[in-house]
């Protein structure tokens, strides 16, 4: 099985956010798409054990806000790169609150509020099904995809970024993977377990993505 | 609620193909995602309406190819515009027959093959849950975009196509509207609703798209 075809199912990049007892939280997914339209519901798969995929089990709701291509790197890295339950990754951007939830309005075309009528057990991630009861457009700047995220953003930013270098490919025998979604290099020659030999469920430490994200660079 | 917030979602689009009692049918999906890593599973949305919805409800397993960017637009105007009740979609096209499912081969740039664990029933569609038991990549070409079929295919093949001047805004006062999905074009002069006026779950003829997808030309 060549599992490097599942990466080239497109996704966008959304912020997820949502409030658990006057905490704002949210982080970065992609999994989402429109379920039905005469009913408008949607689906969003969350990893288990991120903060804000608990947080929308108690909330019942969240918003999302569609990352444009014009995003500033650092809402990605807030939101992908840490835990909600260590930070307020809020504090540095622009947001609304609609029906008590934090709306991330930078960076972003436009939002969605979801009410979630079902959660599916999927193993390691749950999946919430929700109906859409409210949507704003912000503007019409072309939305950011997956893949347009990691050949062109990547590009844009990576002179400044502490990553820049070690993305050169090694002249050594060690090898390194980067997390195609935070950006996070997993090198085997700092790390007591080679890539390769990381268990299937192993997750990336920043973002929680699981070993298909991530490419040997 | 501005709902055309949700045409700013991004989707690849993809075959999805089954056979039933010896009879290979598919159609063009677009809402796909994956779901879980560890045990990779994935997630397909269809109507309920569409035959390959009902093929796949006996058969429990599918095959799903990636569409390139490179298609031949008569691929998905094959499968995105007929339904497999009625023609033999596979006729003009390469496909191999994987595990008994017809996998189309030429325009795509590799497949996987789903086998279904758990159908949710969301109203008007189905979201086939499902374990990928066998994926091969064909070759390296980018993966086809729902946005990019719509902003640069479109431009591409519309000198050859009916449609191309059906696109040009008219200079009367009835509108018209495209759908994102296969190109069909409801026209209020020709109709004896207005597309504005019809019901929210009324359906593209052709492909079976929500009014979601359609667009004011």
């Amino acid at each position: 099985m060549d599992k490097t075809v599942l990466h080239d199912v497109s996704y966008g990049l959304y912020i997820v956010s949502t409030n658990l007892s006057g905490k704002n939280v949210g982080c970065v997914a992609n999994s989402f798409c429109q379920i039905t339209s005469s009913d408008l519901t949607v689906a969003l798969s969350l990893n288990k054990n991120n903060f804000t995929n608990i947080a929308i089990k108690k909330s019942k709701k969240f918003a999302l806000s569609i990352i444009s291509e014009e995003t500033n790197p650092e809402l990605i890295k807030t939101f992908g790169f840490q835990s909600s339950r260590d930070v307020d990754k809020f504090q540095n951007f622009e947001f609304d609150t609609i029906e008590d939830l934090p709306v991330v309005k930078e960076n972003t075309t436009g939002c969605m509020i979801c009410e979630v009528f079902n959660i599916v057990d999927t193993g390691t991630h749950d999946i919430f099904l929700a109906h859409v009861t409210d949507a704003e457009r912000f503007n019409s700047i072309t939305p950011m995809t997956y893949s347009y995220y990691h050949k062109v953003v990547k590009g844009k930013t990576s002179k400044n970024a502490p990553t820049y270098v070690e993305e050169e490919v090694s002249a050594t025998d060690s090898k390194k993977y980067r997390c195609l979604l935070c950006g996070y290099i997993y090198d085997d020659a700092k790390e007591s377990i080679p890539f390769a030999e990381l268990p299937d469920d192993w997750q990336c430490p920043i973002c929680g993505a699981t070993k298909s994200f991530f490419k040997e660079i």
